[in-house]
């Protein structure tokens, strides 16, 4: 694929290609962010899936990182990241009792797991696993702030339903209450920023009835954690949120970079590609050798990164295996051959497509790859 | 995940699970047609991408498969399938070194390697691979047949076209002219048999016309080589193809049901599902452990199979993790905890979200677990 060293022009296609300079702006701009309004950072390990970079954001300052799954936990733990928080749900009692082992493991190492619930079996489920490990662990209860999908209503909707969830964690041997999981994933992509920004108050509203209702009942709400990049600004300035768990502002992708951004608040770059190259051309198109086996669709299709030529394609679906460009306006098509830089649509699912990056540093014109980084998590589904 | 013997009850979720007594009767019914209208079968692996279903799929009959990178080819090569296809041009230096490496060690052990080219540059540099490696190779023209994406003009629409690169290659030491490949993979999801089989006379008819050329010009043309799942039937009683190229057929998915399907041929199941597990319980929702990094959405969400119980859910899109059911009509949601199982929108891009198959017999109600199946090429993107 790549050795360290080489010029970017020998990178084998299509490869996932991960630009080190913009990726380290970026992550000294969060964390510049986050300590700036004086939240925790813990930003989301399911976008990029490797235990190293893990590290490098823990270096820079974050608290440790959030997994979505048990096995991604179990990947970023045995590639060295000791301070995990699973913001999902597990159910299931095979599961349960790997995450109990992970919290034993990570704690005899200085580390901590912690993990979300939504339920009173869940709750049940987990205490007896932790019980029978011998284990403890953080536990946050998942509020649904907009995104109905996993969570209890929060207090401004169900005055009863958080508090006694919370109630039967902080009653659990072996549980302790953390706090609240409070995101909206569906915020997100709210393109204009005030349109975003009136979605994530109702989100900041819904948090800040339910941490009082807690506390209100006597209960411990030491941390409100959510956020993501298109809205971690205000999450961060609330007063609400303790932590943020942004995860696309490392190397984003196509689908935020749509977004509208407040200028007051710091520009993240693209730091992720996909490399392709021309296969074939016919007459009214150039064909690459990259499809949706290589960068994922759910957000839509790819889109063309030239900043040097200023020649502008469309990118249209060509299967599997292949993506079909188009001219726009008068420009001539690529030749047979040429590098096509593909910014995906959604960064987290196109990194899971893949086993490594290769990361490079200098520009992707004439820079030279450094290293290859594993995806530790690629592929770690269950 | 899973181990022989298991309940399928047990298999951890989400997984990728093969129903063994379906794909057998699905690659029996293929192996039946083409051996019924006379003509040759090779399978397109780029679909399921292992090494032990393409030889399943050989010892029934078929002469090899397709692939359709050079890195599928070199995993189903080292897992014992020795009659690959690279139905697709393959143009990098680098990867031409390894097509002519791979041609020398499948014919070593009495095997073959052939390869698609559409242009003269891919000729030049596969004919200097090719003498490099002192190696020799079959090699196909491909013709645009509809899909508008790789292929030259047929000689319907460009009399020279494919005439000249055909000449190319027979006069290329080391490359053996082995006839054309003419795939429309447009045609393959017309929805109706009638519009189908309209779409699929006019790939047809340049074939003819792009064979007829090749012989008026005292070229060779052995084969003629495509179609797929969605109009295989067409092409096998054509009289032009003399190899059909099918994929989906084995294991099926939601897009290619939704397919009209002639009544006279063959009937395909079902026989690749994502088990999931319900996670989290709303008012109006049950969420599942299963999202788009375990299924792929770029032919559409997966459907909701439950046979048994005759209850309609329907799937909304949850993100990369999750999935959303809804009731239809007035049926229960399914329980936290309860199994869900799932029919991918689009098998093959599915398949390569995972490492391993659990392949079950006896049902996915109450069957267990034979063997776990590597996906060799899993990720074999290059």
């Amino acid at each position: 694929m790549a050795r360290p060293g080489d010029h970017v022009s020998t990178i084998d296609t299509p490869a996932l290609v991960l630009d080190l300079d913009a990726l380290e702006r970026n992550l000294a701009r969060m964390a510049a962010f986050a300590r700036g309004v004086g939240v925790r950072l813990r930003p989301h390990a399911k976008m990029h899936k490797s235990a190293e970079i893990a590290r490098w954001q823990v270096a820079a300052g974050a608290a440790g990182v959030c997994v979505q799954k048990t096995a991604e936990a179990e990947a970023l733990a045995a590639g060295g990241v000791d301070d995990l928080y699973l913001s999902n749900e597990v159910i299931a009692p095979g599961k349960l009792a790997r995450v109990a082992a992970l919290a034993r493991t990570l704690a005899a190492r200085g580390g901590r797991l912690a993990i979300a619930v939504d339920g009173a079996t869940g709750v049940e489920r987990l205490a007896e696993a932790v019980r029978a490990a011998s284990a403890e662990l953080d536990v946050f209860v998942e509020i649904d702030v907009g995104q109905a999908r996993c969570g209890v209503p929060p207090a401004d909707r169900d005055p009863a339903a958080a508090v006694e969830l919370a109630q039967k964690v902080a009653a659990s041997p072996g549980l302790r209450l953390a706090g609240l999981q409070a995101y909206n994933g569906k915020a997100q992509h709210v393109r204009g920023v005030e349109a975003r920004r009136a979605t994530v108050e109702q989100t900041i509203a819904a948090a800040r009835a339910t941490r009082a209702a807690l506390l209100a009942a006597g209960l411990p709400c030491p941390l409100v954690t959510g956020a993501g990049t298109g809205t971690y600004a205000f999450e961060g300035a609330s007063g609400v949120y303790g932590e943020l768990q942004p995860g696309s502002y490392l190397v984003m992708d196509r689908d935020y970079a749509e977004n509208e951004v407040d200028p007051a608040q710091p520009h993240f770059e693209h730091a992720l590609f996909v490399k392709s190259q021309v296969m074939s051309v016919g007459r009214d198109r150039a064909v690459v050798d990259a499809g949706h086996k290589s960068h994922a669709v759910d957000s839509g299709l790819p889109r063309v990164h030239d900043p040097w030529r200023r020649r502008a394609f469309a990118f249209e679906n060509g299967g599997d295996e292949h993506g079909i460009l188009r001219s726009i306006g008068d420009v001539a098509l690529p030749a047979l051959g040429e590098v096509v830089w593909l910014v995906p649509g959604h960064c987290d699912p196109t990194v899971n497509l893949h086993d490594r990056y290769v990361a490079i540093r200098g520009g992707l014109a004439d820079g030279r790859v450094e290293r290859l980084i594993l995806i530790d998590a690629r592929g770690a589904l269950a």
